[in-house]
């Protein structure tokens, strides 16, 4: 960056800070009125008890001639901090150059991610998902798409046709997954930056973790699927309306604040339940099935390495003054 | 990523080699004879000329308790191998924890460029733009809003509207660039994804790319700006239909191809014009004042980390065995 703006910086960085702590300490008497009557300190009582966490990795490489793609999912089977990997779902392949390359990844590993939920779902008492509902559902607006099998869709050259089956592919999913399954697919947030509960400039979770630090959780608040969101089909309309429960919950003492949602409708005695079953498996306040998951399935530097250099890209311009990331 | 995920890439990498040269390979005669008819070696003939070229950097953290941002962009001067700056714009600050920062910074990055274009379009014989004219439009559909003052489009809360405001603003500014420097000013893509000449799977750079090494152009393909892209505002609303010429180009031998848009309507003769100037600016195929101007706006990894630690947020977890990306 140029050196003014590195001067600028210095010479403002106290003020950048203020706005900071400005965010911070907006947080009015009335939100914390407010928080006091929502907020439940609760000390869990461990509860032993099994889960499926589920977690997907991606890699991808645009080259002029096409893009190439990895997309990985695992499921793990988590009881007390004894994890292991129980099943996984793998696709590869070579995107012809163009757009939504990116996108479309994103969906293929959204859709193993699924399959992995639905597949093993009935082998543990609670099935662990990363991230929120409402993302992993996505927008499903005016997409009206014939259902395909993942390798054709993979293959279709129509990019936009391609990323709105995959949205299909996926709301199917999910529909099917809370059929089978509803109530006991937790979907696990770590930075939701949802302010549906305070309506403030902070984030819900920012506002909770400024003013408790005990392990505890926030009274459930209920939203429904909305129809706007939702693919035009018959099977995934049975979604509208559909119900999805959500508490902020701290499972130890001075760590970060989660959000979590489910489909139903669920009182503070289950949720209760659900806490204490996700203590016996908590490491440092955060579900460890759902951390080992993510390290296994995670394509990190030293992969993509790999990758590149069996596809013998990594050293393309390697003897060239000419920056790497330029092309 | 997961083991098996490895062993079955190990397996099928060379399949996958085999469809990315499927792709490179399935360029068939008719394409070459369009090539042919359409493609021009020309040996430029150096004219020394002047140039301004423009580009910005951005720097994007998001924190619970907001998001800071710094962006900068630069006008240097160029002459032959001469480079020398001339003029920058630096914004920086704090959204309030929300979304849409990362796609508010890079268009509020945009502004900045576009000001500086404007500002000092006059000093050269050229304007060079990092980029396709198109991208830099954006997507204006439905977007009715009042032009505000920079400032007050940064500090506005409401980061949708925040946005909208600085498309408005962007659209606005490339609207007065082209009315007071109407095709001199030069819009220069390295990673044109277009496929508007031969309809291929590759993109029409991979595919002359893959069938000429000679310096040379294509002959201009012309299209016009859709009000379909553009923000309902009167000013705007003149670029309506204006017609913007495109080429391909190489600018020395064996180099990469570059794609140049331009507005108005222009001839061979204009075409060899301006590759007889931007060669004499060449460094390896592409014109160095281009390549001097990113590299001085660029936020590098040592930039990150001065901001960061100025900040006192590089080590915030350091001392945690929690992995920092985590959270």
């Amino acid at each position: 960056m140029i050196e003014k703006a590195y001067e600028e910086f210095t010479n403002n960085y106290s003020k950048i800070l203020e706005k900071i702590r400005f965010y911070s300490s907006s947080i009015n008497d009335s939100v914390k009125e407010h928080l006091k009557k929502i907020w439940i300190n609760y000390e869990p009582e461990p509860v032993k008890s099994s889960f499926i966490a589920i977690d997907g990795g991606e890699f991808v490489k645009e080259l002029r001639v096409g893009t190439v793609f990895l997309a990985n999912a695992e499921a793990v089977y988590g009881e007390g901090v004894n994890v292991s990997p129980l099943d996984n779902e793998i696709k590869m392949g070579v995107f012809r150059p163009g757009n939504l390359a990116k996108e479309r990844v994103s969906e293929i590993m959204s859709v193993l991610e699924l399959s992995l939920a639905l597949r093993n779902g009935n082998k543990a008492e609670y099935v662990l998902m990363d991230g929120s509902l409402k993302k992993k559902l996505g927008n499903g607006k005016d997409i009206e798409e014939e259902e395909k099998d993942l390798d054709e869709i993979i293959n279709c050259d129509n990019e936009e046709r391609s990323f709105r089956r995959l949205i299909l592919k996926s709301q199917i999913l999910i529909c099917r997954l809370i059929q089978n399954y509803d109530g006991k697919v937790l979907w696990v947030s770590k930075n939701s930056r949802g302010r549906d509960l305070f309506g403030e400039s902070l984030s819900d979770i920012a506002v909770i973790e400024s003013l408790t630090e005990n392990p505890g959780f926030t009274l459930p608040f209920v939203h429904t699927i909305d129809r706007k969101n939702l693919v035009n089909n018959k099977e995934v309309k049975s979604l509208e309306g559909t119900e999805i429960t959500s508490f902020y919950v701290r499972l130890e003492k001075g760590q970060r604040v989660l959000k979590v949602d489910l489909t139903g409708r669920i009182e503070e005695e289950e949720i209760k339940k659900i806490i204490n079953n996700l203590h016996s498996v908590s490491i440092k306040g955060y579900p460890y099935p759902l951390l080992k998951v993510h390290y296994d399935v995670k394509v990190n530097k030293e992969d993509r390495q790999r990758i590149l250099s069996i596809l013998g890209l990594n050293h393309i311009r390697g003897n060239s003054w000419w920056p790497n990331q330029f092309f």
